[in-house]
């Protein structure tokens, strides 16, 4: 037996069924008209962005990373709930344009921007988070060529990280950003230039769960950012203060305390020094605003037992949820929330293994799970699927095509 | 430093840059339009099907395995040069469907197949390998009610493992085919029901380099097959062998020796039980065959250094090569073989990271590399990318869109 992840809090049953959005799974899958379907909650959404408000300072404005989920309803959503929106791609331009959404509160980050990215980015007004000296160098000569100013931040590589971070994307050498002791320069050469000088944008980690360390962290980046604006010799118009609220996936996860984050921001934006005095502070968040409000819905097709273990082979799999199969990113496989969605008020009675229907052994969903008994045509329910979902999976790999969306 | 893989035999440069179909690459991206690209060799794919047979007896069939590569002009290709398909999908049925192959030459293995699936196939005439009991009940009573004969097999789930092989498929519990003790009573049952019985398929394993643990395998195949058939008191009309031949990818790893293992094969077939003695044999590969030929192309759009370490950050990534990148159930991180495609002749004089353009510290295609010095505008070549690359990888994730792909 290895245990499940927690599932997270809130959810419960209707007649029997996992219930999302107040009605039952089969009234999804139903509308849907076929499985495997990702069912995002709007309600949960919005009581996350409602819960991080409440502990966060006032002062603090919170961005959407759209790089967590892009499908187009939730990305609507959720751009009228967040202050501003983190694109990725010239791809991801697109999709937020699409949305009506203010250009001029998007940034722009990401290591290898090409020129057409750049430009379209210029003309849209969308800050660029600066990567490099020599993107820096692209970014003033195209909007010279195209007589813009261009709004430019610089993403900083700090010389600290976010300890137990899932990602580490600070302290060392990294291909993101710009060493911090190389910064000032390049700000006073964004000033020179007489370009819009948005600030910086210093981005640690992600899915971290432990307040102290994004307590440390933040303060690093908040001594870190006055540092290099005293070193400028430049106030902060604004200061991304990067992300890394992690969401608990796997057993022993213990949720983060964004309240206890919350005071120490409090106090700490109580006394910030004059280079941050009249920043706009921001955080920047994907997989903690949408990730818990999501869950991937897949069919039982078969049920069969080999050498007195049983998999429960489902209709979907590794190409729709890479991230729960155990091969993105991670190391040693540890099963996420799984559950029989069908059956959501029974108890556990046997060890199985959800597998999905893809003919190669990575595509396991819960490895030596316990649950309730299933047969062909239950659903199964695995959490957590709001962030890194479908857009973070090989939909095309075997022919499968990609999942169904909703937002309910 | 970090090695790289080894890079397949008999890429030449022309003009200094590497060749491909008897052209520098600058000509295909130039054809292209863009980058990042893939382009698969028709040439190579033709002779490694040619040295294959060569190797192999004359007996001995062989199928393409289509989730290895199914861009459409390349399965056209592959279906000219095979025995037969194997499909893992629908979907796959309908691109093979779309290259007016015979379809009583296919094949569908897959444990998770469901009932539109199983109609679609049986009405073509595809041969369904049968995972389970109940997949098997399935199929005979939708054939029933379509009034058809289905072409029916079965995979076994042996009791013997392809070692050393990368992803194992067989020995122990599994999510494939039905342990080989229960198959006897499978056959009967197919037989006794009327259906046109196609055979076994026993599949232990993919990715093995060495000739030794092929050859021990596809002994056990043909003893399995002969045992379960006597069991069965049925002649096998015909037995897939399963694949397991592997490329180098990473440093250290040694070419198959195909020859050891068609020399085996061929003493094997002279002397086969009377049960296989009229079977139509044949193995199923995907990887070995078209993995070889294909090179994935990205140009270099930034230079830079942190912390002393060189970073060259590309416009391609794990959207197109999850694999390359180390993150498609690989345990612990190895270099594929990578080269600067535009200074294909130039010798390595410094030690630099390849990244993708992606915004997440898993996207890094070559790893403390020993490259030449390469600037922005150079092309990156990763090879051993004609198989799980382009439909292996999560092409939509960050919006970058999906590669190129070019058969030439």
């Amino acid at each position: 037996m290895k245990p499940l992840g927690p599932i997270p809090p809130g959810f419960q049953a209707i007649d029997g069924e996992l219930a999302i959005g107040g009605k039952p799974v089969s009234h999804w899958t139903g509308q849907a008209g076929r499985t495997p379907l990702f069912v995002y909650s709007q309600t949960r959404i919005e009581q996350r962005f409602a819960e991080l408000r409440e502990a966060m300072p006032d002062r603090l404005k919170i961005n959407y990373a759209i790089k967590a989920n892009s499908f187009a309803p939730l990305l609507s959503l959720v751009s009228n709930l967040s202050d501003g929106l983190d694109i990725a791609s010239g791809g991801e331009l697109e999709m937020v344009r699409a949305t009506g959404f203010d250009l001029s509160r998007v940034s722009f980050a990401g290591p290898g921007k090409r020129d057409v990215e750049l430009e379209a980015a210029i003309t849209a007004g969308v800050t660029l988070n600066l990567e490099s000296e020599a993107e820096a160098g692209r970014a003033i000569a195209i909007a010279e060529r195209l007589g813009l100013t261009p709004s430019l931040a610089v993403r900083v590589n700090p010389d600290f990280e976010l300890k137990g971070s899932g990602m580490k994307m600070g302290g060392g050498a990294k291909p993101f950003g710009i060493d911090a002791e190389r910064v000032p320069a390049l700000i006073r050469k964004i000033v020179d230039a007489g370009c819009n000088f948005r600030g910086l944008h210093i981005f640690t980690g992600s899915q971290a769960l432990s307040a102290e360390a994004v307590i440390d962290m933040q303060a690093k980046v908040l001594d870190c950012a006055d540092r290099l604006a005293r070193e400028a010799d430049v106030p902060l118009p604004k200061l991304n203060m990067g992300g890394g609220f992690g969401i608990p996936y796997f057993p022993g996860d213990e949720r983060l305390d964004v309240h206890a984050v919350g005071q120490v921001l409090e106090a700490q934006f109580a006394a910030l020094p004059d280079t941050l005095a009249d920043a706009e502070l921001f955080i920047e968040l994907g997989r903690y605003l949408v990730g818990e409000a999501g869950v991937y819905l897949t069919r039982i097709v078969d049920r069969k037992v080999s050498y007195g273990e049983i998999y429960l082979v489902t209709d979907g799999g590794l190409h729709h949820q890479l991230a729960a199969s155990g091969n993105f990113g991670t190391v040693v496989r540890r099963n996420y929330p799984v559950a029989i969605a069908s059956r959501f008020d029974v108890q556990p009675e046997e060890e199985a293994n959800v597998v999905g229907c893809l003919c190669t052994p990575l595509d396991r969903l819960a490895d030596k799970a316990h649950l309730p008994r299933a047969e062909v045509g239950d659903l199964v329910a695995v959490f957590c699927a709001g962030a890194y979902g479908a857009s973070a999976s090989p939909s095309a790999f075997l022919g499968q095509g990609p999942a169904i969306e909703m937002l309910v």
